[in-house]
């Protein structure tokens, strides 16, 4: 039996566990200093206040004081903080765990530089801390929901060491969980960013057809593939500019796929089709910044500084610019369709 | 203005002659002989009696008798068969028309041969005519009631010649049809076959969480994503194998994408997912020959050549075998999950 301590008890941070505990180790989730209510809640009911489900018998719960009791032999960390808390993460939680411990972060994302690089958080944690530690992080089309009801999910994990991630996986892998291992970081946490700026893109389709029918209309495909195949297209693209592997676009496609009928980016995105203002339409979801207009925000800012240093053309990511006009421009929906058009001679 | 005539008036082959008949150009509408009532029935009506929808006023309507009237000063041919019309069209259309008439066909797939090769049917047409005509063919997602709704829709017509691709294009290309262009007709041809087994897959997912759920059941997307990533990677090798460009997956997975949520390869892969036998499933269907079954069928078997050529490996279409074990060699849907996991090794 290991010992998993998870740090941040938001639903995916609390749903990995579920496979490792079915594999008979234990699992000790610790609340950041905003998910107090969740863990005195799982204290009290033995069931996750968000994810809304119950929480296996296997399961410990700490709050934050308590986190070095959880640490106490602990074989992995992970981190269960979303984008917003790898500040947090990064200035408490890695200066105090012990350096042969491991990490895993369920964080996904990236963030970019100055210069128009994208740098996945395993890498942003290296260059900010001032200790070697082994950082690895989970990619792939996941929702929190689905891995705790046991639904067959596919991920990968990817960090510097094969080995490493071996054994990490060796402590998941389950008849439902299944994982992939990879060492191109870039490639897998590029590939999971940039779906974030796709989803909402291809949302807009649904939205748009709303419009012309009202709400709730039929779905409409057609043009919901046409972004989806552009997303396609860009996210290939973008891929190769950052140095990730091609073959990444298999996690890129299947977890826009995911996103695209999950959630706030959906809602967003089809607020956003039927022609409600970006404002408005984040009023309509009562404020919440959403990780993935944020994420895809740092995408297109990187994407526009690739642009202007010559290294792409707008040419490139038509659909990309586009959503990141609407959300941060102020633009109207008007997709530009007829830029998706490509000509190939052999 | 220019005369296009269309033989073959299913749904596909009537709703191409919309964006076309909207640029001004005359669409004259053959039926072959299965086409009769539809044929009928347009005139009486306006109407298109599978495709549901009124035909715009510049159709003209003939029987397969009136051919030879409909082909007289026509600057286009369109072939609107399905996969099951092509023997019928290269035996009675393409020998009587004049050699310098182009020829934009609809129908998606590919035959495969002895030697496990994918032939698209523009070139198989080439191989059997002992002439020598401009064949080009239409990829790309899109449903004909879509279409003819004005739904925005990006496709790509391919052919050998660029100049002929664009003087084809300028007749169709409307604000809401957007054409790309490829010579590569391998690649395009061979993304939309592939697309066929795969749709069958990633609806399996569906029929599988309503086993466990009951019908109707929550659609479950963690599943779903996992074999449309997969669906992705197998594509992305197959078209290696067959020669085709890797940019063309653009369109298998928007294909895919389009393909999964309507129609009867969808219906098929859900009640095989829910437990039923293919052949009680094909029965429910009411015994109709799936065009995506047979195009599924014939992929699949050029992949086994492959595989026994030493060209590929089983593990390289785990996917793309269990489809065709379910559909032809009466095995029970039983995904193998894990072998869809990969080692990335930079």
């Amino acid at each position: 039996m290991s010992i998993i301590t998870i740090v941040g008890a938001g639903m995916m941070g609390s749903a990995i566990g579920f496979p490792a505990s079915g594999n008979g180790h234990e699992i000790r989730l610790v609340g950041t200093p905003l998910d107090r209510e969740i863990i005195e809640h799982a204290r009290k009911t033995g069931e996750h206040l968000t994810l809304k489900r119950r929480l296996p018998g296997s399961y410990r719960y700490y709050q934050i004081e308590e986190l070095e009791e959880a640490l106490l032999g602990a074989d992995l960390l992970v981190s269960g903080v979303s984008s917003f808390g790898v500040d947090w993460f990064l200035a408490e939680i890695l200066p105090v765990i012990p350096e042969t411990l491991p990490v895993l972060a369920v964080t996904k994302g990236m963030q970019d530089t100055e210069e128009g690089k994208l740098i996945p958080y395993p890498h942003l944690y290296a260059q900010k801390l001032n200790r070697k530690l082994s950082l690895n992080a989970v990619g792939g089309p996941c929702t929190s929901y689905e891995l705790a009801d046991h639904d067959p999910t596919e991920v990968c994990f990817c960090g510097e060491d094969m080995e490493t991630l071996r054994k990490i996986k060796a402590l998941f892998e389950a008849p439902y969980y299944h994982i992939s291992l990879s060492t191109d970081v870039v490639g897998v946490e590029c590939a999971v960013a940039m779906k974030n700026a796709y989803a909402l893109a291809v949302s807009l389709a649904v939205g748009l057809a709303e419009r012309r029918e009202g709400v709730p209309g039929k779905e409409h495909y057609n043009s919901q593939a046409a972004l989806f195949g552009q997303s396609v297209r860009e996210m290939r693209k973008l891929l190769k500019l950052v140095g990730g592997g091609d073959d990444n676009i298999v996690l890129g496609a299947g977890d826009l796929y995911v996103t695209v009928f999950g959630g706030r980016t959906r809602k967003i995105g089809v607020l956003l089709g039927r022609g409600m203002r970006f404002e408005d339409a984040m009023a309509e979801l009562e404020g919440i910044t959403l990780e993935s207009i944020v994420i895809a925000t740092r995408t297109a800012r990187a994407v526009r500084k690739l642009i202007a240093g010559g290294k792409a053309t707008a040419a490139d990511f038509p659909l990309m610019l586009h959503v990141d006009d609407i959300i941060n421009n102020g633009k109207d929906v008007n997709i530009p369709w007829g830029s998706f058009e490509v000509e190939t001679q052999l």
